[in-house]
């Protein structure tokens, strides 16, 4: 069994190595690739998917997972976390026909540049026939996993491992039933934030930005910092990773997108290195990753403790901005909650109901309770019920976001766990560092660092999510402490 | 048949597809990667390059060309082309067992660090050992081709493809009889060239090897140009090549290093597209590389045609440098002849008997003539003989190159037999466009290029480099154009 391990481990390195070059690849294309190269770029990616799938699905793997005695492992140990993941992996690569998978990659490359041109021309109705490929094509990729009592169950784990549509739905519907009157509430109350917008010469926004991740915790000789067109974290291990942002000259957006993505590149930098090669050394899911970015941009980058530390450097660098706007009114600007048209630009309280949304609809869209071609009315009667606001065409409207086009169905629910995960997180933190709030006003972020590594970091992807957050904060997912957070700190008046 | 032929085809597009991210992510590791992401790179490098040679013996290649009638494929064909170059790949490859070229890439690893420290403290004692293994582990290579009669045949092979020992021996000791005089005579020819060094702002030098490369035909939709700190050409395709230099504050070298990486970058742009997914779909050999190099930086790059249209542009970027220098006097400067210690920074006379003195010497250490303690006493004498100049350390002797530190021997030659060819090549091109330096004063340079693509280019890799030489030019490669060229330029002289 020894050698069965070793071997398995081997393979599994293998395959690891070619989904990091996959997504190392992909970071080059977004960040660095002159456009023309993007044909290279696609056979390359395609080529480097096939031989992962390859190995993954090879059956001699199933031989070795059949041959490894799980039950004589600990059930802590790497080993086992490796085994338990790889027959997960495994057994849900096997009932994927490849033929099915290349349509999958093929209609989901086809319908990316008509949802651009859709997006562009403001019509819904070119994307109608491109979306309803993909989603039949992930129709038939449900149906391979056999009968099921919920179709969306199977999409869902593919985003967040072993969570269920009826438990989300459990968690979104106690939020629902809180946010859409908070924001109801805060919606008209009056905050002036025009000192937010202006003019932000990009050089010293590029410097900012790196000063606020050195004083986070980056380390240069093995991070980067790019700008691109939509940010997102990635690199080729833990010893590289690579943040991008998207500079505004208008406004300070890209700080707290840089806030954002270094919580995406903390976790992974941060994965222990035993587990670092192999298909466990990485993020638990979707959910637990976004718990770390919404973390170090909300919880930390729009808390009053940070921006009492950080507040007079902001000022020495924007001074015509804000010479003479106190802390008070600045913290109560970045925190202004305000319903609006697009998921990537709401504010915290708000975000939720974008979520909320779109898990409703997916499940209408998989169920078939909702015809295609009538899916822009059924988003505006949405947002007009849960932020009461008017969807004035569909580019702002069901066409905003370029997940469903790329055929990725059941994702967006994790960006709203996260976000809850996160004050769980969080408030087990303050537990165990009662004077967090202290440290960090005093610029100290090594200890909220650290004790992320020893907590969250340090399992990798051994352990489900859920496991993985109980044994962070001995809770399973709660929509409680977020809902307690948004009423604590936006439910009255800010005080100074 | 025809099957077997697109069997054939799809493996090898494989195969040219996982060493194009291979040297891709070289590119991204020289040019972008923060440095500790070192040991991750090493890591997938090596991946890829144990499926790429898995993908390349495997049995069913040999099967498949086994089975392929090529006497039936029209010779001048891209298909007979890449079952040509297919089964000289498929039989090189499967004479060397995994374990061996796991050892020499091993070894090459653990001698590179060593070489580097062995040249900052200038010691060669340090460097000896590991110099010993990669020598011993490239006898044991050659042993795997049978008995040779002369063993660096086969070490040369693998570089410039079917060329022999004796052959670049008959090439270099006619080049070798003609420049030793010719190096003597010009050594004391007065030259000032003072104005060349001083203060060159980088973001000029920067705007200014752009402008070159534009007016050569860059297309910046499909190139890069980055720094890094020893210039190469690479990218991931035809459409998404990536050209690297290095910028020194004060001196132009960087202008003449761009213009070199520009022909190696523009062979590979312009390999035909039906040829570039597969191995045939790139510059014919290391040589034939470097007379394109060679072609664009000196044969354009140091003429006077090309410097009438362009000085009065660099007088503009650089008045301070270049006010009152004349035309003829800059000219006279950038063709300075000086025999000096490092090959890198050689001028085009003296260049090649660096690279006869590498190839004369790499002989002697593959046949045990040399004792390899005695090298930096055997470079000194050579380097004394040859260029008339004493050598003061090992740093600027036997440890500059990096090439045997990496396991390269066989390599040097390239260099030169590239430059012999970028003459053959020149000639043909103004036998055909007798107007070609009319064109160049007049910053056309798009019949060059598109002569270059029309009869070398359009080959790739389909012929060897000889057979490519031969249909560009009408000749194999012949040493009397090159010389007749450096005594026409250099032996009088040089008139306004």
């Amino acid at each position: 069994m020894a050698d069965a391990l070793a071997q398995l481990k081997a393979r599994m390195t293998d395959l690891r190595g070619l989904q990091s070059i996959a997504g190392f690849m992909v970071w080059d294309q977004q960040v660095m690739m002159p456009p023309a190269g993007v044909g290279h770029r696609a056979q390359h990616v395609a080529l480097l998917q096939r031989l992962s799938h390859e190995k993954l699905t090879d059956p001699e793997v199933g031989r070795l997972l059949d041959e490894i005695d799980a039950g004589s492992l600990d059930p802590d140990s790497d080993d086992f976390g490796l085994v338990r993941l790889a027959r997960r992996m495994y057994d849900k690569a096997v009932q994927v026909p490849v033929e099915l998978r290349s349509e999958m990659a093929i209609a989901s490359a086809e319908a990316k540049p008509v949802w651009v041109k859709a997006k562009e021309t403001n019509d819904f109705g070119l994307f109608l026939d491109p979306l309803e490929r993909n989603v039949e094509l992930r129709r038939r990729y449900v149906e391979c996993f056999g009968p099921q009592d919920e179709l969306y169950d199977v999409l869902l784990d593919d985003f967040e491992p072993e969570m269920t549509t009826a438990e989300v739905t459990r968690i979104f519907d106690e939020i629902k039933v809180e946010l859409v009157p908070l924001i109801a509430e805060l919606r008209d109350r009056e905050v002036d934030d025009a000192f937010l917008f202006g003019h932000f010469p990009l050089d010293r926004q590029v410097a900012l930005d790196h000063e606020v991740v050195d004083l986070f915790g980056h380390r240069p000789d093995s991070w980067r910092i790019d700008p691109t067109e939509h940010p997102f974290a990635s690199g080729a291990g833990i010893d590289d990773i690579r943040i991008t942002t998207h500079y505004y000259e208008d406004s300070l957006k890209s700080l707290f997108s840089t806030m954002h993505e270094y919580g995406h590149g903390l976790y992974e930098h941060q994965i222990p290195r035993a587990l670092a090669p192999l298909p466990t050394g990485c993020g638990a899911s979707l959910g637990l990753h976004e718990s770390q970015s919404r973390m170090w941009e909300n919880l930390v980058g729009r808390s009053m403790p940070f921006w009492r530390f950080f507040y007079p450097q902001l000022q020495e660098v924007f001074p015509e901005q804000f010479r003479g706007v106190e802390l008070e009114r600045f913290y109560t600007a970045v925190n202004r909650v305000q319903p609006s048209l697009i998921r990537i630009r709401a504010d915290e309280v708000t975000y939720g109901m974008h979520v909320i949304l779109r898990f409703e609809l997916e499940q209408d869209i998989v169920n078939g309770r909702v015809e295609l071609r009538d899916l822009p009315q059924r988003w505006a009667e949405k947002m007009d019920e849960y932020l009461g606001i008017e969807v004035p065409d569909d580019a702002n409207g069901v066409l905003q976001d370029t997940h469903w086009a790329s055929g990725l169905i059941g994702y967006f629910s994790t960006y709203l766990l996260g976000t809850v995960m996160s004050v769980q997180i969080w408030e087990k933190i303050q537990e165990d560092v009662p004077d967090l709030e202290e440290r960090i006003e005093r610029g100290d972020f090594a200890t909220l660092r650290e004790w992320l590594a020893d907590n969250v970091h340090v399992h990798g992807r051994k352990f489900t999510p859920q496991e993985t957050l109980r044994r962070a904060t001995g809770s399973t997912i709660d929509a409680k402490p977020y809902l307690a957070y948004l009423k604590r700190k936006y439910g009255a008046p800010v005080a100074a």
